[in-house]
Parts: structure tokens; C-alpha cells; sequence
């Protein structure tokens, strides 16, 4: 078993749970998180934005995009276990519903599960996902 | 060491940390989610029931079994880690206090830790956990 | 790569950031959560400060050391994917900014990352990272 953890804008947690459900992954958890990513800030350009430079298209994307690596965004952080041969159809569904081109789209990590358990019935490993 | 991965109902959260604490396991974080399980939608049912056809019985627990494939029900992600040896304990004492035998009692999921550190003194491995 | 989960003080979290970045780690996903140590409770003293004994120090790092065991403390969880050869130094640093000697510091766990994705570019591995 393996445990897909992802982290995608909050705006898109409505179509990924759909695309899931609509592949036959229902099953999921999903956390308020905030995050930023790799991207260097460009110190000049939020001092523009934030004196209200008129000059500056200030579409939410690109105030996002620039002001990503300088403070935390709120995103989602989804956590889908899954069987192994199950994890890579999961991981091409999240990635073609949150691919927009812009930085800030998310990332996919996969986990080791050692074990499982449904409390309901006590039913062990794949059984119980 | 190992860590505990467990979703449960968010009313279940102090009885669960009380056996626990009484087992010897003080020690955790609790987030809050939402996630639904691997139940199908009776659509038809949920109709109903948002039409408030009175025949149907409402109870909270019933409600949440139906709609539970439906749209996120909030949770508690209950995060322990544990000694090896530790880990079949804490499953047995979350499970028996999770189970109520309807949908929607919850999964344990246990990972591998590799290292652990203790923040204050700096100790490391089994001796932080 | 390796998973870093740091469970810190709430209040810490900036100062954190901070030195993560400054390290050349910008990349991070933070989670509110609540949390409990090993601290064994010293009920007296909670009963005491409850009543208002003025003769004990109040501070809120001493409320907090002392209450720790009895109830779910307000946290700050960080997880941050490394490439191996970096974890140490992100482990290191977190403790120099969360080392106040003080119960409560937190912890860090650190788990193996078995696959990573960036979804805006579907770069994998360490290139994602």
C-alpha cells in the first residue's frame, strides 16, 4: 500500500475529488494547510504591488506566482491510500486536473504504508483500503 | 519506531485520547480534517432526505452513513508515534474505542520513521519517542 | 528524499521560516495543530493555578510547561521533502530556532519519501524536490 499525499490550490479540491470519485476513488482526507514553494521573491516587484503601481497587471495568478515564496498560501493537502498498482492512475488524476502552468500548482509525494485497518470491522492491510 | 495514522470521529477524540493516556500514550498530535470513505451514494435517499421526507429516520448516524460518499464529513487525524513494539497496543486501544459499527468509524494507517529528535534536549531515536 | 515533520510551538513558526529560507529552503506546508508531550500532569499545581494562587509564577511558557500533559496544546506542524544529503542540515536548523529548553519544544520525525512530483511541470524524484 502506498499513501499519496498531495498538495493543491485550495480552488481545485471540488474537481480533484470528483476526477477521483469519478475513477473509482472515493476514498480521501483532506487538510487546510499553508505552504509556499521554491520560488526566489522578487522584493522590488511586491514593494510595486503593494504601493498599488497601476503599471502591474495584478490578475490573481501573477500576484500569487510573485509573492508565492515570500509568505504562506493557503492550499489543500490531500491523503489518499491506496493499493500499490493503484498509485499511479491516483497520482495522473490529481496531475491532470491541477496542471495550470503557473507556479504554485502543487506537488505529489507517495509514502510507504507498512499497514492498515478498518475500525469498523477490523479488517487488515488491502482489505481495509 | 513507527507512526499511527488514525481518522476518527471527531466526537470520539477526548475518549480516545483518555485511553490511551491510561495505556501509557500521552503523547500526540490531533489535526482536523475532512474526509469521506468508500461508500457509495444512494442518491435517491439523499433526495429524500433533503426533502425532509418524514418517514425516513434521521438520526445523526444514519444521516452521516448515507451522505458519507458524498461530500467530506469532518474528522480528527490522530498522529502517534511509537516504539516498534509499541504500535499494536495503540491500535488495539484506538480501535476498540472507534468502534461503533456504522460507516464511518475511521482507518488506521501505520508508516515507518526512520529518526525522531527531541527539539528540547536534542535526544534522537527511540530515546525521543 | 526524506520527509521532515517538525512539530513546533506556534509562536515559532516565523523565526523558523526565516532561518529555513536563509538556508536556501523555502519550499514548506504548515498545519495548525494541537498536541500533547510525554509530561506527566501535576494536578495540585494545575488546581492551584486555576485558583489563582499569586504566589506562583504565571508566566505563560510555565502554564503552558505545566499543563502540557493534560490537555491539547495549540502547535504548528512543518513538513518539508529534502533531498537525503539535506536533511540533516534542515533538522539542525530547526532545533537551533526551537531549542528553548523549556517542555513543549517539539519534536521532528523524519520518514523515507518513496516518489515526488512537481504537478506543474510533471517533473519526478529529486528534480521535483
Amino acid at each position: 500500500m502506498k499513501e499519496i499525499m498531495a498538495v493543491i490550490r485550495m480552488d481545485k479540491i471540488n474537481q480533484t475529488k470528483k476526477a477521483l470519485a469519478a475513477k473509482g476513488f472515493s476514498s480521501l482526507t483532506c487538510i487546510k494547510v499553508t505552504g509556499r514553494g521554491k520560488k526566489k521573491v522578487n522584493y522590488e516587484l511586491i514593494e510595486d504591488l503593494l504601493d498599488g503601481d497601476k503599471k502591474i497587471v495584478k490578475s490573481k495568478e501573477v500576484t500569487e506566482a510573485i509573492t508565492e515564496g515570500h509568505r504562506l498560501i493557503p492550499k489543500r493537502l490531500l491523503l489518499i491510500v491506496v493499493k500499490k498498482e493503484e498509485a499511479e492512475q491516483v497520482i495522473e488524476t490529481i496531475m491532470s486536473v491541477n496542471q495550470t502552468g503557473n507556479p504554485g500548482d502543487g506537488k505529489i509525494f507517495v509514502m510507504p504504508i507498512a499497514e492498515a485497518y478498518r475500525v469498523r470491522t477490523g479488517e487488515e492491510g488491502k482489505a481495509a483500503v
